[in-house]
């Protein structure tokens, strides 16, 4: 048995210490060749190896130097964010929101179309690419300089990225979402459902980044659902986990109807303007809007307990366009959840209000753009990600 | 950056590759030299080497030769599975079931006392003492050498092996069963949840153990549930994943008075043997016997739809001591399923009757044997496990 590393075993090392390296200085604001060593355990010698490796491929670029050091300042080397760009589409019943952001997740540009719940399925695909045009526009960006897309829908989604089922939107279950926004970038095109994409921004860079264990609620017009297990996104054997709302004992159905009998008998024209003015007035204590917002939390609470009583997670995560009223929900839900769980976690509001599922879109690119990266093979260059493949999708007519 | 390995590294290859041998070796009959280094990918200098350890550490053993062979056969090796003992119990309401394993986990003696649900908390913990004594003796084992114990009992388990709650058993919240156990064997104590070991088995040598994302149920005179996630157990946070059966709307409490019900409206003298004529009859085509099956199923299925849509699991197996009336709760439960879950996934019936909790309990404590093996530090020799201490616990009274 000898310390013999074959040729293979060389260039292996020699990835994995790139990627160390990437991993240390990702999301640090700027590092010297020194805290690059120390950080990773490597040799200075290795360190100056890969920090020259990764500047000549365009993964690192070297900081400002910081003003006001006396002396000739060392180097300092920082993650080359800008190398990228991903996008992050959220389709929902009520707006279509696009979000372009660089390699650390940063987003530098924001598209904002309104819709309906009530629009057909031509009329949603129009403003997505209202949407996704009018970001791209506004960073200047090709279509062809997109890395990768994550995109957010209601409903189930299938391998190909085409909705399995929607209840939600009319005439949405079939559209094939991932061909659709194909159509407007390069890249792959990745399709999840909104609930999961809302409970990974939220372990990403959320109010869960600390928990393991996860139920996330998606709590809008629309209610859902997303759970984190040991640190990741769970999505289930046919990609339908967290569907608890499916359960007619789990009351998410009912739990709704409290919120859109308000105020009177009678559909109101814009149920989200509704159901916003039905917590206004219930935190500015209205009897019945109170009363409302209270049957609404009971019910709601019957299939978050079964989510904990399942999973016995770290942390329950309200997000969602109700969770800007998350102060109303909060203490009612932890109640609830006192007379059903064996154990209730701790209960915390999202703070991303409704750009959650957007920015879980975001992270579902990115994570693209990490698994090539940690992939097997050579290590990639930043213009490999200009050039990758299409996944072969149908193309819709 | 260069392929020179510090005395460190070297010193953690050789525990790697010592690891390796180990992992091929287990569960397999016997390999020669030459086998071993394929599978492990190591030289035949090196594979020589660690097997030369391995034997000197008691780790391995030479096979005898196969008969029959002509001329002067290739050495064999076989992992020395009889290098130590477990110990896996189960104790329930109607039995206390207690192995004996070798490092394969093969049971090589098995010890029953009857009990039953009524009894007090001192007399359960006698029956303890009586079963795992006449296991014991039974194998020729001193107490002293059990080199770890895996103990199921009902209820929620906390860190210490203690009983937080259980509403199954009379005067049992509270009891530690680690400190219990502690003086009958040497070794560390590991106790857990019956249904959480009862699918570890499943997952282990069981009808899941091809399957990543399992959901278990416990049918039988307490209803619950165990589930696999990714391949491992999943605890949750406080100890209390799968406890859906508490949440009234999961209808678990209701679904077992449909059979305590049968066949009159005075409880029986014993529940056990009453469910076991109810099925008798139900198979025989009683047709009062058959409706209280098929409702216990329908009640069964709210709550065993909650678990399914909440994880999306590859398989549900159905296990505990109703499993051996199986085939009259597959079909109704599959139906069930379909009524209420986006996906139905595949369902079994567990093939280890009443004896998949202790099996679970086994392979518990052979987790700890191979958390040690494979922890940091240097390789441990067999004769480590009988020097182990004791993790600390409470004494009780």
């Amino acid at each position: 048995m000898t310390g013999d590393l074959s040729g293979g075993d060389l260039s292996r090392l020699r990835r994995l210490n790139a990627l160390a390296v990437i991993g240390v200085l990702r999301g640090e604001p700027a590092l010297t060749l020194t805290e690059v060593a120390r950080r990773t355990g490597l040799s200075r010698a290795s360190t100056e190896d890969v920090v020259r490796e990764l500047l000549e491929r365009g993964w690192m670029i070297e900081a400002e130097p910081t003003a006001g050091t006396v002396g000739r300042p060392a180097r300092r080397y920082r993650f080359h964010a800008d190398a990228g760009r991903v996008l992050g589409v959220d389709i929902g019943g009520h707006k279509i929101l696009a979000l372009v952001a660089d390699l650390d997740g940063a987003v530098t540009h924001t598209g904002r179309v309104a819709v309906t719940p009530q629009m057909g399925r031509r009329q949603r695909l129009a403003a997505v690419d209202r949407a996704v045009g009018a970001v791209l526009a506004d960073a200047g960006l090709e279509a062809a300089e997109v890395w990768a897309s994550g995109v957010a829908t209601t409903g189930l989604v299938d391998a190909t990225g085409r909705v399995m089922l929607s209840e939600a939107l009319p005439e949405w279950t079939g559209v094939n979402v991932a061909s659709h926004v194909g159509r407007l970038v390069s890249g792959p095109v990745l399709v999840e459902n909104d609930g999961k994409l809302a409970a990974l921004a939220e372990s990403w860079r959320g109010v869960a980044r600390y928990a393991k264990d996860v139920v996330f609620l998606l709590a809008g017009l629309r209610t859902g659902a997303g759970l984190i297990i040991d640190g990741k996104l769970h999505r289930g054997f046919g990609n339908a986990a967290g569907e608890i709302g499916a359960l007619p004992a789990a009351r998410w159905v009912q739990a709704l109807e409290h919120l859109r009998s308000w105020p009177g008998d009678d559909p109101p024209a814009d149920p989200d303007a509704a159901v916003e003015d039905l917590f206004l007035a219930a935190r500015d204590g209205d009897r019945k809007a109170g009363l409302a917002v209270r049957r609404y939390v009971k019910d709601l609470a019957v299939g978050a307990s079964a989510l904990v009583l399942t999973l016995d997670p770290e942390l329950v995560v309200i997000g969602g366009g109700f969770s800007r009223s998350g102060d109303l929900i909060l203490e009612p839900l932890r109640r609830e959840l006192d007379r059903w769980c064996v154990r209730t976690p701790e209960i915390r509001v999202s703070g991303f209000g409704d750009e959650g599922v957007a920015l879980g879109a975001v992270r579902l690119a990115l994570d693209h753009v990490d698994a090539v990266l940690h992939g097997p093979g050579e290590l990639v260059d930043p213009k490999h990600f200009l050039t990758v493949e299409r996944p072969r999708t149908r193309i819709e007519p």
